[in-house]
Parts: structure tokens; C-alpha cells; sequence
């Protein structure tokens, strides 16, 4: 699990938007994201695409928990239904649907800190095998 | 066409992210990033939430360009495939597919400074009637 | 409940492929399928559309359980994740993620007789109130 | 281009349904649907379904066109938004929007026969290098 740390570490949007990765176990991962008012859109919700860069961050790390230390992933599509605008903090919580040995399908739950439940996805992921998880 | 570069200016999101509206005619928008390192991914290559942040974005705004200023909207959900990573400047570039009395689906293509095909979304909006499009 | 029930009734598509509602619950519907080789794709699998089908039926019905005898509700879009290959008797099991007073969230797994899991739906559907149901 | 014809015309589901495809150069596949009553859900319209299910199908004759007969492929995923509802024949048209090493997105625009946009799907596909594209 420590590579998937390590990884997220290395994701400066990550930090730039200030989401951390709250829970880490194999085939799940929370990324949470305190509210800040540079998040949101023209009505002052938070905008769907930062619901969507956390709900992509949660599931892909909960993808590669489960894979070994000398793989990378990248996504390869995800789709998402917001369900409820949120001017609060959220958790994206992401988990392993099916791992597969080339693709892996994954799910994420995004809720307000009121329990609200904000959005939906469903996100597919491909392992490359032996391909550094880091900068060139 | 003004009530949509207004909504855009009031977007905070796009501002920290340091996107901006390039271009807007009925039914298209373009939404231009300029390539930062806050903005990247564990390998370096910008996040697959910001672009599909812009890409979201930019179909919004090609769907608002359409509708009345009276009139507010929401992403119901968006679906992106990420073609290829990039580590440049990107643009998305947003068209309606088909507008309708409630509903309007649209679609953007995302490119690299160099002419990468990055990523390509489909994407469903909800138009609100009579509902401000400013924080309440 | 009843509404629903009469609606799949009218369903010739579903009694064409072989399908039926079996089972329906508030929020939750299931549809299942015997195999049959007419339903099959190049290699002698179940055809993806197909489980698609059943699928999306699957999670109109789960939606419309909730709604009232005197709405219609059409589907705006859905996406699946075809997981494993089938080549067996199916069922799709379809629930509400969140039920809008116009938009409704749904979703569905598929799964082979062995208890494969063969797909995951996320769907998106539109209630029309006080429309009939039946053909005009 | 033969291997796409030979494996269309092994797919079962199409002959049942009545589908056939009816254009196919590289990158390219349109299949056609004639209106049946038998294809139709609770309201006389085409079951989206069944236009998912062609959409998927030319989407995946498209890619196929692409590769070598030693090739076979499977539909990992696919979205589609039903933009209108359709009570006639129907073609869908199918084209290759990035065809990768192991992975091909496509996308699929399916119009009723008086010209009416009636869908829109975005799909991906992973190729199997030296597989048979035949029952086992």
C-alpha cells in the first residue's frame, strides 16, 4: 500500500486543490477535501469538475492498491452523475468493482459533510505492468 | 451571449486553475488552460480531473450560449475518455449535440498545444428557467 | 407497483429477447434472462447489447416503482461496463442511486447463473409527469 | 475488411433482431435496423436498448475494421443518450475516434430514417491480438 502513498504524494494537483487521501486499504480509498471557496463554480457550489477530480483520484488509488509496486496505471475513461450540489467538504470514497488483469473497473461515492450524497462514478482503469509510476 | 462570459467570470475554479472562455458563438465554447505543474498527476502529466474539469466546462458554457440569461444550469453528468496524457497547454472545445426543452447533451474535444487528441466527452445538462445563476 | 408491472407487460421488446421482470420491490427491479444462441455476438457470447438491454430495463423499472401510475419516465442515457463474458442465463438487478423529482439516478449489476459479474449500468432517467405511459 | 463482414455476419443477435451492416470502409461501420413491432418498449417506441445494442455494434465494427483478422475484440464499455424517441428504421453510425495498441474509443450517432438525431454513444474497446474472433 505504501507505493499508492507515495503516489498520491507525487500528485501536485492533489495538493493544489487540497484533497488528501484519508483512508487507504486493498481495493478502497477516501480522498477527502476540506470546502474552499477557490473550488467552486458560478453559483458558489463546489464545481462538478473538482467532484469529479476527487472521484477520479479515489477510484484510481483504490485500483492500485491491489496492484504491484512496479506498475502505473492510467485512466481510461470515468462517468459521473452529480447528484446534489455541495458547498461543504466532501469525501470521495472509491472501490475495486472488478480487477482484471489489464483493466479494472471501479466505483466512487462523493458525500457532503452532512452526509448528502453529491455524486456518483463509474471509472475504468489500465494497468501498465512494469512502467515507473513517476515523472520521466 | 454576455450572460455566459459573466457566468464563466464568476466561475472561481476556472480562475484558480487559470483557465479561460477563448472563444464563444451559439452552441460552442472553448476553454483554454495553460499548462502549470500544481495542475499534474503522479508522472507529471496533467491531472485526468482538470480536463475533464475543462472539458465540463466548456460544454456547459457551449449549452448556456443557448439558453436565457433568465435561466441557470447543471451538469447531470459527464463521461470523458482520456485519449492520450499531455504535458502542455490544452484546450477543450465544447458543442451542443442536441438542445432540448429540459435537457441538452453535448460534447468536447480536448486537444494538446500540439494537436494531440486528449480526450473527448459526452455530457447531459438540466436548464433551470428562472432561476438566477448567481450565488444565492 | 401495479403500474410497473403493466408497463414491462408492454414491453414486446423484453418478450421478444425472452425477459422478464422477476422480481419488484420499491426501488429495486429484476430482470432476468433465459440464454438463448439468437442472443449471441460473433464469438457465442451473450451480445453486450443485449446486456445492455436488460440492464437499462432493469433500472427503469427499479425507477419507476417510485413514481406515480399517471407519470411516464424515458431514459436520458446510460453506461456499462461489460466485466467478463457470458454465456449463460442472466440477470440484472437494477436499484435507485437517488430518486429527483425529475431526474432519477439508477443503477444495475448483471450477473451469469454461476454468479459471474458480468456488467454495471449507471443510468440517468426523466420523469414525465401526468403522461401516459402507453402508446399515443 | 472480409474479417469484419465474416464476424458480423456470425453475430446471431443481429440476424435476430434484423440489423445488418450496410457500410464498412476503414474506420467506418453503419448497421441499419428496419422498424418491427417486436423492438419496441411500453410507449410503440424503439427499445433504447435495442438502439444502444446496434450503436454498440457499429461502434465495434468500426475498430474491427482497423485490425488484422488475427485480431479479436471486446467491448469494455460504452455511454449512450437517447436525444429522441424513434418509431421508424434506424441506421447507426459508427466511427473510430482513436484506435490505440490495446485500447480503441469510439462513437456512434444513430439517426431515424426521416433524419432525426435519436442517439449518441461514446464507446471503448480492447483489442485481443491473436485470438479467434469464433465460438470456441
Amino acid at each position: 500500500m505504501q507505493h499508492a502513498r507515495e503516489s498520491f504524494g507525487r500528485q501536485k494537483a492533489m495538493a493544489f486543490i487540497g484533497a488528501s487521501l484519508t483512508a487507504l486499504e486493498p481495493g478502497k480509498a477516501d480522498v477527502s477535501l476540506p470546502y474552499r471557496p477557490e473550488l467552486t463554480q458560478q453559483k458558489g457550489y463546489v464545481h462538478g469538475g473538482i467532484i469529479g477530480m476527487i472521484a477520479d483520484t479515489a477510484c484510481g488509488y483504490a485500483a492500485y492498491s491491489l496492484m504491484p509496486a512496479t506498475a502505473s496505471l492510467v485512466t481510461v475513461e470515468y462517468k459521473i452523475n452529480i447528484l446534489a450540489p455541495a458547498r461543504s467538504s466532501l469525501v470521495a470514497r472509491g472501490e475495486v468493482v472488478k480487477a482484471g488483469r489489464t483493466l479494472t473497473v471501479t466505483r466512487a461515492e462523493v458525500y457532503a459533510a452532512d452526509g448528502t450524497h453529491v455524486a456518483t462514478m463509474q471509472q475504468t482503469l489500465m494497468m501498465l505492468a512494469n512502467t515507473p509510476d513517476t515523472p520521466e
